[in-house]
């Protein structure tokens, strides 16, 4: 049964209990992510895939997790484009020559994953055979609006000035990136999934940062190309971006399968305006993995309350875990999803 | 017509045109502003009332706004609660000695503003003497929940980590810091209203972190009791947050006469949810201040299309106007809201 929850999920079948993984799930938590980081940086982690295949199955041996992610970043399709990056310790993405202009656009091109990142292609490979059948694995990248943001501001940004400013005063500069992006991803995609990946998360996790308005104008058109491209290869594609309430029925264009969402909307309201013809991902507040069993299972029964029995539903943070986060609440929390909805189910 | 254009609007009856103030509108993008800050330091400046009335002016002088806000910092009341900070340049406010433990707490009291921000007052009352009838003066505070994430995190925060982490782990903490924070933050509205303030504004920005679940067991209660505590002043009460688009069902239960939103939402979605019985105030991305006249009106006609001519829409930023922003762009911003609503309400 673990093995067909996540998949059954993301076509709205119905499960014998809630599948649920968790973004971030093979990250600093784990102190053996950790022990295996003190071998490798991180970029060099991410380009060694006998590593990152290893770290890609640690949750799963570890917890009771019904999908496995990929381990990689965002950043890596990049390169390809020519842009050179570093992840930096606790600060993240840093990028020296920051792309501002029409000019420094001409240093860029669409990158091609089988030159540019063979080493995640060959990871996914790793990865799923090594997963046998377990659970499925999921394939990931992030989405041009949110790759823009790092590649303008050059580091993580709490407002993304930059780059909205270059979008609204310089079109055709933002167009023309987003143009390379789009490309670049929905190949970077289609390659994960050739070597493997059995689904694919499209991570726009910054556009939240945008009126309806804007996104519809500046974003969701790349969007949308991107997943419609991925149609033929026949795997669920997720959507997932923070601060995303008001942004829902433009996103539900997008032609994603399953939307992921995060804590600051009631999951019923999300669901109710994307439509019970899409999945749903989400969406308990990383945060509340640090408080006690009492308070975790009050939020997980609010959300699962809020879910319905409804088939479609596939349970996640509605953001990254944390580093702090204690393992054992991440056992707790996999067990209450698996154990809550299960009894529910049997009571319908 | 333009000093009373604001309040009017605050109590929903017509106006022969929308008002407009925006958020920081005396700060750092003027550069009479910057040459006053070569002769005081920022905090200085708000305890030197002669100067601050000056700032608070500076706007109304230069532009056709339809209300002044008084020049000070949300920190400035948190000085007599026994909490020392500083506010550091292109940073923000640092607290040497954060919030973290009931232990932490003990050292802390309720805030009386005629002993510990007497300059505030002061400002205040000079202000409005130098407004002379111009225009109003909207005076201001910090939420409870605001003020409570820069005292537990120290510094400005992007996720506030901390301060949720405590609020859902050490309840006790968690409430008897609101409470510290509930009766200073209304006795200070409530001496600046005796001084002179003709509305009040709660700036409660950082409140978008949270589930709205959350929001209303750990935050609304106090927010209603400020409102309430200030109904009796009758002077319109703003209440203002980024990111709470899925929070305004909840906000519109604080008691505020008038709700600010941020541009993640359109302005009629948000209305429609708070109800026709509140003004609404709101709510231009501040990044389209760079952006050409053309994009400009574009997004402000969008806003006015909106707002309906319905009475009780007062014309802001959805957030602090950006200390880079043109100041030829502001006055652009001003006249057009003026002409375009004016226009509109001719043809009604």
């Amino acid at each position: 049964m673990r093995s067909d929850r996540f998949l059954l999920a993301c076509n709205r079948k119905p499960v014998d209990a809630t599948p649920i993984w968790i973004m971030r799930q093979a990250g600093r938590y784990l102190k053996e992510y950790r022990d295996i980081r003190e071998e490798f940086d991180f970029l060099t982690l991410c380009k060694t895939p006998e590593a990152a295949a290893r770290v890609t199955l640690l949750p799963i041996e570890k917890f009771d997790l019904d999908a496995a992610i990929l381990f990689a970043d965002i950043m890596l399709p990049l390169e390809g484009m020519g842009i050179d990056f570093d992840i930096v310790e606790s600060v993240g993405p840093v990028i020296e020559k920051p792309v501002r202009t029409l000019a420094d656009l001409r240093r860029l091109r669409v990158g091609h994953p089988e030159e540019s990142v063979p080493y995640v292609l060959e990871t996914v490979r790793l990865a799923r055979q090594r997963l046998a059948g377990r659970v499925p694995l999921i394939g990931f990248a992030g989405a041009p609006f949110t790759l823009a943001s790092y590649i303008i501001e050059g580091k993580p940004s709490k407002e993304f000035i930059l780059t909205k400013r270059l979008m609204l005063t310089e079109p055709i500069t933002w167009h023309a990136l987003m143009e390379l992006l789009t490309e670049t991803v929905s190949e970077y995609l289609k390659a994960q999934i050739k070597a493997g990946a059995q689904a694919v998360q499209l991570f726009d996790s910054w556009v939240g940062a945008l009126a309806p308005k804007d996104y519809s104008e500046f974003v969701l058109p790349y969007t949308k190309r991107i997943f419609s491209v991925l149609k033929e290869c026949n795997v669920p594609r997720i959507h997932f971006g923070v601060i995303t309430a008001s942004l829902l029925e433009q996103i539900k264009e997008t032609g994603a399968d399953v939307i992921g969402v995060d804590w600051r909307i009631p999951l019923d309201q999300a669901w109710n305006v994307i439509g019970y013809d899409k999945s749903i991902q989400g969406n308990l507040d990383p945060v509340v993995l640090f408080a006690s069993h009492d308070v975790v299972q009050n939020h997980v029964e609010e959300i699962l309350r809020q879910a319905n029995n409804r088939p479609g539903h596939i349970f996640n943070l509605g953001h990254g875990i944390m580093p702090d986060t204690p393992p054992e609440n991440v056992a707790f929390l996999i067990d209450l999803v698996h154990r809550l909805s299960a009894n529910e189910r049997a009571k319908a």
